[in-house]
């Protein structure tokens, strides 16, 4: 691969929040060429699949699998989500190289979404770092402790920034080795977005890691730049925003990787994305899932005639 | 009306950039009832129609009617679109707070839109601006020049930047009170945004008074932020992004004013507009353009149940 001055790395989470939310259910050979076709575009980075029991989740059956083929794609780091310690186990057995904890820090949400409260769930990721420590050096996978509703939450609404700070140097401590602050709600405003950054970054250095944001008010690409300008440099998105969001009818769900894309390349901040592939990619989503709405303003309006890639990008493979 | 602490204006175009792109011709008792239902929500400057022949854009043909209604609103900066001296003379005529004159950046836009070149653009708003002087002191519209096209042209392309500033020092010369920064097609993105501003500040200082934007590519309120931190305090919107772009099949026009709204005032930007009425207002474009789609993330996932205004705002008025 060929990446100059790449700045940014974009997280493709499609397949795991897209899938874990979308109306139709995504073959593993549909997944796999997914993958494997972000990849090829310079995609260095996807959230493949989540570890849960599968009669939670439809659609999350074939997790190891998925991680297993997408491991044999080169350069590719390999994620997954795991909500307690038997998926993280899972996942580090089928050999991903990142664990993403979604950690609340809104109670309510926490006891909603994995029925465990937030000193329980720092205490799963206590044992799933002891795991991690466990395993052989050359297997060993970064953890990501997610901080989930960072930013307002559905249930409870307005959420201390205090407890967004208690929570990452509590995730630190039981030794995530990177915290990531997510709007899951769709909740964040730009300016809240830097004032939060600033305080984690006061409070954990570089261990904040990134963004996982949603456009379920119209705000994901605003909040986006804002926290480019207050120095993150790790973005979560999903290809065709898919997803939605339970918690808001009608609204789309994570940040679209092509629109977020554009918005870097065409402010020359370069991504190492291949936007013209990128958006290539959309036909093996519309195969995949007839039912499901595609959204993105870039797709439906068409590359402007005057793009042009912020800097050398990573071409395409055959 | 009890305005504390507002800090930015946001002046609806929906009336004007709206309608002209709409499918369907909204009745001028529908129009003045959204414009006295905005008014009525703190939106302090509406641009309620354009000069043009009637020939050439349909639904425009009551604009002197609708102006002076519109002046009957207490409060309320009535502001129209003139392409032309003849347009402008009209406009005063009917008695506007602020005309706009539109002058493109781009010379094959200005020739495609107004069927003038640049310099006659110029020499144009020179005229519009001594028949402004020669009016009565109490009857004296300001002029604001709209340099279209300032962020990327959909014919040319790129816009050179040292154009921009050119064409606003040329505007400030003929005599405008005011040059606002319109992204015509929405090519623009936050970083070029910045920069050209910053440019166009220097060149002319505080005679740049706002941005107008178009969400065509999905960066509109990315960019308006942008504008924000680099100091505009006025912004164009139209409510439910009315419109559309002819050069951009599929994609919505000018930056939705709810969803502006929303943006600023959950950041604690207080912009004098109170949003649930600003939301009810939908229900009369519902009723006038029955065939229109309306746009907006916040009317579709509807307003958070935390969501407070920044500051005390205007009570809608009986």
């Amino acid at each position: 691969m060929h990446e100059t001055n790449v700045e940014v790395l974009v997280s493709e989470v499609g397949p795991r929040d897209g899938l874990q939310n979308a109306r139709g259910v995504m073959s593993t050979a549909h997944k796999l060429q997914w993958i494997r076709a972000a990849a090829a575009c310079g995609i260095r980075e996807v959230e493949v699949c989540s570890f849960v029991p599968p009669t939670l989740v439809k659609g999350m059956a074939d997790a190891a699998e998925v991680v297993r083929e997408a491991r044999t794609i080169d350069g590719l780091t390999v994620a997954a989500l795991a909500p307690n310690l038997r998926g993280a186990e899972n996942a580090m057995a089928a050999g991903v190289h990142k664990v993403t904890l979604p950690v609340s820090v809104s109670e309510k949400h926490s006891l909603a979404n994995v029925r465990k409260t937030r000193a329980q769930m720092i205490e799963e990721s206590r044992c799933v770092c002891a795991l991690r420590d466990a395993q052989a050096p050359d297997n060993r996978p970064l953890i990501e402790g997610g901080l989930s509703t960072a930013f307002g939450c559905s249930i409870e609404g307005k959420i201390s920034e205090d407890d967004v700070v208690r929570m990452a140097e509590a995730l630190v401590d039981a030794g995530c080795d990177e915290v990531a602050l997510a709007d899951t709600a769709g909740y964040a405003n730009p300016v809240q977005i830097k004032r939060v950054i600033a305080r984690v970054r006061d409070a954990i250095g570089a261990r904040l890691s990134g963004v996982h944001l949603h456009n379920t008010l119209g705000l994901g690409l605003a909040n986006a730049m804002a926290a480019y300008e207050a120095g993150i440099r790790t973005f979560d998105a999903s290809q065709a925003g898919l997803g939605g969001c339970p918690f808001a009818p009608g609204a789309s769900g994570n940040i679209v990787t092509e629109d977020l894309v554009f918005m870097f390349e065409s402010a020359g901040i370069s991504t190492g994305i291949d936007l013209e592939g990128l958006l290539a990619i959309r036909k093996i989503l519309r195969d995949a899932l007839p039912e499901d709405e595609l959204y993105g303003y870039v797709p439906d309006a068409g590359l402007p005639p005057w793009f042009t890639q912020a800097a050398t990008t990573t071409r395409s493979l055959p």
